[in-house]
């Protein structure tokens, strides 16, 4: 019940067990194409170029600005935690011009402000995070894509712990490429990065595209900025999802089929419907964690639904708390990054964790810890609020 | 029984199913801990930094050569195949300053060259594939460390396709920094990249390090040259690994179980005798192709045991043969790359597929793969010489 990674769905697992076959097999090119599909359904986008990563999501991050930012270009980057700051790393090491503007820990940004910043440095990229675990915080993204599209900015969007779980519209929000991770809201376990490319985004990389010596033939002359990674090289993988199936990397078979059953529950499910899930279970989880006494961290309005932060109670050891949920109870709960780190407690309800029993169980044990620990905590609270959240006729209706 | 990716072990396959539990549980720790003990084995080394990158084989190379080399740095390619193009080209994007030497497809290198191209570059870096599937070629390395360490030069090795079926020596051959991929001899699914280092490597590397800002303390002043890629950064990797446990990338648990049950079930055989097995097998498939009446492709002293190139016979439609052989039989056989697509085919017998039945059916379905095509063959002949082979005393001994 951390902020994730989670325990992933019984099928996904099963999935991966699966035997191989080989990489252009007419069946695995099948496998692919399918997974494509299932996650322009995920992506809520008509992308041809969407596909997997072969990595966790900062690969597929990485593979995003190295392949869009070539040395020099501007970048502007809207940090409101740890993994606005990875963004801005990763652009550095591609040699970018990196521009950030921040507002503290716990909050999003105007989408005024964004539009200023925008018109102050004149990136070619706008690479945000939507939803960042380090504070909870999900950053609205529709008013950001118009003001891109208006201005002629290319955004990148991080969504690796929000897709699934949070309104996500690649093509309504003219998102030029998201990229995710399997071991958040989809269910999965680490090591597979979906990512979606427009037709603009594509056309810029392919600008910079370089085909292998020995795989090369008279048609692949170089042209642009060699992309300074092969692994990470969009245009190359482009080609080898594409028709062509160019040789590159050898894909990651097992990681595929966890993919692509992550993409067939949810869509499955429906996108909308997945949603709404997580905002139940969440909204219960938010509901117990206050019925017992805990203080929200962060700007509720803006919370993902997927994971809430608490301050830690004075007095009580964090560290020695979260150890007693696993140790004790089998739970696993996070603390966080740099300036929240020992100060709160995040408590995930995503993927396969977005569930009724999982919420109160971990209620449950929480008031355990707490009261142990000599916190002053509303005995029953907890649960008590989370039931009567479920209770509610709209959730309950959600729920049946 | 193409040169890989290969279906794996089932028992590999059964590992991935397991239960995922957070990055900094005490099991997962754990398990990631025997994962590098285990790797310690398969590498025949002594090594601390030995554990896993998470992407493919192709991103096990990248991460060893972004780390080490800086822009403008030397580097020394010895090219024998599509793989050193690989290195050369990756190399490349580096940034470093790379020289190339070469021999034709199907012959490997001298030591003598390489100490003479070596004195003429005078590189950082000497960077060399073992086993190159492209022409099945497999490069001695035992007097190349020795020529590195006399003359102060890191030796990297791309191990991918040869580690587990040809004797490997990370520390008798004085080797810096050894990658390979699941997917070859070591019977698993590609999506995992072991990887060791020596002190050496790692001390320069270290000199490289620069912690993420957000997750980074006073201790973690810049040094050195950032390292281009932070995915693909071993400095932070080996903070993750290591007792530090700084939080990186999300370890991608499930392809974690299966690089582990693919070591485990190797250093329980022993290395040693997985070499001798492959030998085996491939010997067989190597006598069986010849039995046949097929030409065998290039310098056969210096095959991989685990995989063998025959030219493809006149007035045969290679790639009718290929499909006939996965449509008709089941049984995946490769062509190659760039020079040699089309003329001829590679057939593996490496991780799972070193097995007596596999290489006996594979020649009994080519054999009426090839009578179909009209192709001059000797009837009963592949099977009988690969059955003969097996039968001799000393074979015989080694598969009791």
């Amino acid at each position: 019940m951390g902020p994730g990674p989670i325990n992933a769905d019984p099928r996904v697992l099963r999935a991966m067990a699966a035997p191989l076959v080989g990489q252009f097999d007419p069946w695995m090119t099948e496998a692919m194409n399918s997974t494509m599909e299932l996650y322009r359904g995920v992506f809520d986008t008509t992308n041809e170029q969407t596909f997997l990563i072969d990595g966790t999501s900062r690969a597929g991050i990485e593979a995003a600005l190295v392949s869009l930012l070539e040395p020099g270009d501007r970048v502007l980057v809207p940090v409101f935690g740890r993994f606005g700051h990875l963004l801005q790393e990763i652009a550095q090491r591609c040699g970018a011009d990196v521009h950030t503007i921040e507002v503290p820990w716990g909050e999003v940004f105007e989408a005024d402000a964004i539009e200023a910043a925008i018109r102050d440095v004149r990136p070619k990229v706008l690479a945000i995070v939507q939803g960042d675990t380090a504070t909870t915080m999900c950053q609205p993204l529709a008013d950001i894509g118009e003001v891109c599209r208006r201005e002629g900015v290319l955004l990148y969007v991080d969504a690796t712990a929000s897709l699934g779980g949070n309104e996500f519209r690649t093509d309504a929000w003219g998102i030029d490429i998201a990229t995710a991770g399997l071991q958040k809201c989809l269910g999965g376990p680490s090591g597979s990065a979906p990512i979606t490319i427009s037709p603009k985004a594509a056309e810029v990389i392919n600008g910079r595209k370089h085909v292998e010596a020995g795989i090369r033939d008279a048609a692949d002359a170089a042209v642009g900025a060699r992309i300074a990674s092969n692994y990470l090289d969009l245009a190359q993988v482009m080609d080898y999802w594409g028709p062509r199936r160019l040789n590159h990397h050898t894909e990651a078979t097992s990681m595929l089929y966890a993919a692509r059953e992550c993409a067939r529950l949810l869509v499955d499910e429906g996108m909308d419907n997945a949603v709404v899930r997580h905002e139940l279970h969440g909204g219960a989880m938010l509901a117990g964690v206050r019925g017992l006494g805990l203080e929200v961290f962060g700007d509720v309005a803006h919370k993902m639904t997927n994971v809430v932060a608490v301050h830690i109670p004075a007095g009580i050891d964090g560290d020695g708390a979260r150890a007693s949920m696993l140790h004790d109870y089998g739970i696993e709960i996070g603390t966080s990054f740099g300036p929240l780190h020992g100060k709160v407690w995040r408590i995930g309800t995503m993927g396969y964790n977005a569930r009724r029993d999982a919420v109160l169980v971990t209620l449950a044990a929480l008031e355990q810890v707490l009261r142990a620990g000599g916190a002053d905590i509303t005995g029953g609270g907890g649960t008590a609020a989370a039931l009567e959240f479920y209770a509610d006729e709209f959730h309950e209706e959600v729920t049946a």
